[in-house]
């Protein structure tokens, strides 16, 4: 096999030395020329540091053949790439922050990826996004963009509507459901097959098979017994066990935030006063962690990234490369355009659901329509998701209002017009398209 | 013409009078032969003071020759009925005071037909309905339905999906918006035409001509701009006006429970605390008005039953019976099967939309598909209007629960199973299908 | 009011006499200021005629002050038009008559609006049509494109999708056939109302009523015993009664091209034979109208002109236009886009089916899905209209291939080649398109 | 392993030694208990003859201890099976040569799956597959039913209409274009992947990729320079190369019914009269191949059998069992609900197409819409199938009569009864659901 050169847009992330691993490990299927790390000026020092350690960790396996170059502008990096991987943080994590109390200053869910904070992190994102999308219809058509940066769903379905780029998003819900589910069915990970269907953030599990045997009830039975189905960065609210087996079928953790609204609300104003909003947390994991990868000793993932989040995102994304590289029609849980596979929504939505994934792309099961319970909440958020895109793209103010109204987690329209002016105040900076 | 026959389950109403003072009005396109009132057994004092006054209004016009009649089993009421007005109130005002309070309690909007409010309203009003409309199938198999019981929607759906009677579901919100609009633009009632696509309740309107000349622009600048468009029973919150520019459309009053949640909650717990909520106020009214009822020298409808709200009602239905009865194919807002009227939402979903009204029925005028900025909402609601009737019908506690979680006012899945709870217990006596 | 312009794009047709009589009886509801004639410099002669007949009928009814005035190139015909109907014929009754000998000769139906004839047709008109439609977005915005122009229901789409201006498209099938089952009923045309919904050419009625009573199934045992629906223009072959009793409704004449090709396919050959074409029979009684029109002391339409065909085309028209001009919300049977009328037809798709027509175009009744023995024939026309379309716009070969293919009167994929070349050779004059 | 049992009806078919091959080659993915043969008691000399020759194939591998055992009554075959494979022929092959003889007098195509032929078949197929179907439900639940008794998608959907037995329908047309398509790019069956979406005996395939590129170009043009695509049983008409060049794809064998219909109507005529139509070519074929079966020294699948036709229906039958029984999620082409699958088509509507399939059944792949060339013939095929479905199955005239009028190689309103009728007349014996 011709070994083939691999860009990382956000290269600088603390997440890379994971990605770095997987890369390693999955060697022998995806044979490697060349690294290139893509980052802002303003994160030359971390990017560097990351650099460094990929060249460490590539070495100690014996890989030192393989090229790790650092880039700050994004072509050079494009240029001939087989796979493009996007987890960029237009802002970085102060902007994050920013969102986070920006939200809890209007009494509402401050999160990174849904609600007021989720919509200005789509702001700041898609322009930048396309643009990073666009270079790869010039420089690198053949390749494919796997896409991380969250909103993923949100990011994903506008590249896929704005641009002719190949992309499929990723996100790490999935393959972390699957694990604990097969964990408390206490079955090999393999042997334990879910049915995934929603949107990025807000999907379900609507059958769990172990062998090929239906256990849906047994793991609803055993979540409402108490076993946890939780993430690091979602607070673990039980289910109530009543609406779990009206429900009939699993949500993610991040359906708490609009299941359980008013307790997650709580919680978070409780934390933000007493640890700090989960940014403000995770930029003290993050120097902490940069003062570890900068050591020259250091060439392998150190354990302390694991409190970071985002476990099993190496696994899913080297999983979907090989898949893609080598043709094998593996079956994988992506966000891909829905085609027609979730009756009840558009054909260019995005979704997240079951595909097979060969050289081609993702192709998506067919799942039919949405249960009535879950029908509605689905179309409500992809309105969001679809008005937030028009709004980031066109800098539309209408169209950032109504997805504003049009979010479960915020509503109001007497809300609504403060709530803008004060995210497109506190992002100036980095929403051109607005000004 | 020949005298037909209409029948008024709830006949006791203090509406009645309206109705019959546009039975009167239209005596020449609808003669009748008989007015059937029927009534529960502890409603009887009402329903024959009502019977009284409507025998003395009628003489007033010269129509002594048409009977009036009192029924407290709906079956000789509705045998050979060409029309059965249904405005029956299980419970009457204690139930639906009941429904206030428990909201209140809970934190949340206690309302007559949406949220938990609306939700125990038609847990105890189908089965009723359910029983009339089976037996206008065996009775009077060619007898139209006119609904007005709330919530008109789901009841009509109801209806609609579980027996083959003919309905159409009726609301004066639709009336009542287009002549506040008339009035506004000052022109005649007749030259405006409004085009309204939604559910009921959750109406929007879409477009305002005035002659054929768009004007919908300038409406929504003149209802930024102050004018009010209100309704006797809803607190006048004016529209933020951005929100309205951007929205394109007009929204109709009861949306203020969803775009104005917060507001609407705030200010009906003021308004409990001090002149109580909604329904006792009605029940204040009542009392009054049928004092004034009872007075043997009353013969025509009195002024104050215009405090009681219901404006237009009488308008509205005697126009739909006119034009069924007479096959006129007139342009009517009506609550009947979608048929793919509006493209999102199910064929047998009822939605509230213009039909051209004749003998066959109500044929609504395709809309195509909602605004993107609508589309989740309604879909939202209908989703909870359906598990709520599933639930009503088959008395299914996961239906019942799953409604509330999907209903935007309610929302929180740890809330949902006390709140049940409390509904099925106020409600006891009239929910057999629970017990 | 306000004397609007007309323009008449095909003014020279024999057919402009009968619209102007319809212009005349209407004349109090749309008062005219201009009557605008444009035809081709190789019709200059015959448009002259009509253009001097029209001024001796308008003057004979004391409408003197009505401007008629005769254009070669469009634009100042159009400039300023309240209305501009097009009744266009490109390569006139010559090229139609190529068509019908043309399809002969392959042993296939040669038939103005559907078959090869009507592709070939539609090969010519839809670019000349399509320039029509631009200079009405620029010269006159707000003007209705009324299009009689066969085959009406392609035409209209290409105009709907390819720009701007507002159409509707026009089919005297509907309007005939209501007659002519007022009539079988002995009732008044105005006490009848029919169900239509289909294509244009292709429309079913599904439902009779007379004054609100079903009458459909009355009608089909009617028609069953021998009473004739027919036009003038279309063989009378009976329909088989099993069948139509199995269908459950009224086929338009034109469905026995796809019910009863062998038969029509004989009896056209004999015709084409004895008495020629279609079109030669039309070419000698044309000439014999002209003569007529010639005549100084002509000052109405004359009875022969009803041997011509399309009857009832005036009358539809003006009626259209009077719908339009005073905003009417007149019931009427017009082309127009679907909108979600027919559920499973595209949104964007022409279809033929009652509309209510106001100032602000045609409203769709919606149909529903229609029944399963219609739908695939609906659907296999609907794609040979779309592919034919695509054709004529781009000079597409590909798309007329399988246009060809898909349309049930050819079929044939190994025909469809040489069928292609005799097509665009015969029509090259007026293909530039393919060239 | 536990070794399962295997229902086999229809099991004295010819065919049968070549689905016991494949068992035998599976042994070790699918061990057997018991493989117990049904027929009808008119075929019991058959029937005997390949249970006899089945002990000893399996014998000769070292099977003994596989039970063959041979019914005459479902019932006892189909308790504690694991598969139930339906290959069974009512009125057996002189039903099918009265099928094409009857079409031919006509002058319509007779074949055994589509047109009259298939119409004829599926009359009679159909209540007898759902006896079978009733029993599995009943006696073995948890058995899938693997169906290849043609129509194989029409008998597919009856069965998963009308009872709650699983079922997935095979054919081997995709199988077959595979191998072929793999031989004509040279390249090993693993390695090249089709793309098969549309309906049994009507499914194109749509893409072409050899290891992940893609080849459909190639594919096609290779065709168009006389590469054969074809199967035993279907002449080998050439596609017009203009014609696959502009549909872009690739049409199935069993297209060229529709798409050539003149050519192979004069074929089968020609065929007819001198070698006699298939079906009695084929009482030919198995006449000498029950000869050899019968030979008490045989004890492996014979080389005559691949003149009968039907090759890879092992193959395939095979894989798809081993997919189930091991849950594998394999990649396989078979016929199943659409759930959404082809957006035009209803869901409920059985395709042919790519499916994951595991322990859980056949999961199709999204497809989206059908390029419109193809959207209409599918739909118009469609409704041919349904209404043959409800005809059968209600033995109701007028669905029969409209099911004949919708098959485009039918069309013909005139000819519809009296093809009826002979159909009814000819098949007496095997339509109860008609007297």
């Amino acid at each position: 096999m011709i070994p083939i050169k691999v860009a990382i847009i956000g290269g600088g992330s603390s997440y890379t030395p994971e990605l770095v691993e997987g890369i390693i490990q999955r060697a022998k299927q995806i044979p490697l020329s060349e690294l290139a790390l893509v980052d802002v000026e303003a994160g030359r020092h971390k990017v560097e540091i990351i650099a460094d350690l990929t060249r460490r960790m590539l070495a100690r396996n014996g890989f030192e053949q393989v090229k790790v170059s650092v880039h700050f502008t994004p072509d050079d990096a494009i240029r001939g790439a087989s796979f493009v991987l996007t987890q960029l943080r237009v802002g970085q994590l102060p902007a994050r922050a920013a969102d986070e109390r920006l939200g809890l200053k209007f009494g509402l869910i401050g999160q990174e990826t849904t609600g007021v904070g989720g919509f200005a992190k789509a702001l700041r994102t898609i322009p930048v996004m396309l643009n990073i999308a666009r270079k790869v219809e010039q420089l690198a058509p053949d390749a494919w963009i796997i896409n991380f940066t969250n909103p993923a769903g949100i990011v994903t379905e506008a590249v896929s509507l704005y641009t002719k780029a190949k992309i499929i998003g990723l996100c790490n819900v999935p393959v972390t459901m699957h694990h604990m589910i097969a964990k408390m069915l206490q079955r090999p990970y393999r042997d334990v097959q879910l049915r995934f269907a929603g949107l990025n953030h807000m999907v379900w599990v609507h059958q769990v098979t172990a062998d090929g045997q239906d256990q849906t009830q047994r793991v609803i039975d055993m979540l409402c017994d108490g076993a946890a189905l939780t993430m690091n960065n979602i607070k673990e609210e039980p289910w109530p066990p009543e609406f779990l087996r009206a429900l009939g079928a699993i949500p993610c953790p991040y359906h708490r935030y609009f299941y359980r609204t008013r307790t997650m609300l709580k919680d978070e104003i409780t934390e933000a006063s007493a640890e700090g909003t989960r940014a403000e947390q995770v930029m003290e994991v993050e120097k902490a962690l940069f003062a570890l990868y900068a050591d020259p000793h250091l060439d392998h993932k150190p354990e302390q990234l694991s409190f970071r989040g985002g476990s099993f995102y190496s696994e899913v994304a080297l999983e979907l490369m090989c898949a893609i590289h080598n043709n094998l029609g593996t079956r994988l849980v992506v966000n891909t355009p829905n085609r027609g596979a979730i009756h009840d929504l558009p054909a260019d939505a995005v979704i997240e659901t079951d595909c097979i994934v060969d050289a081609q792309g993702a192709h998506p099961l067919a799942f039919g329509s949405l249960p009535v319970s879950m029908v509605g909440l689905t179309q409500q958020v992809k309105s969001f998701e679809r008005l937030t895109i028009e709004a980031a793209v066109h800098g539309d103010r209408k169209s950032a209002l109504l997805a504003l109204v049009t979010n479960p987690l915020i509503g109001d329209a007497g809300l609504a017009s403060p709530l803008l002016d004060e995210v497109l105040a506190v992002n100036k900076a980095y929403l051109p398209q607005f000004n």
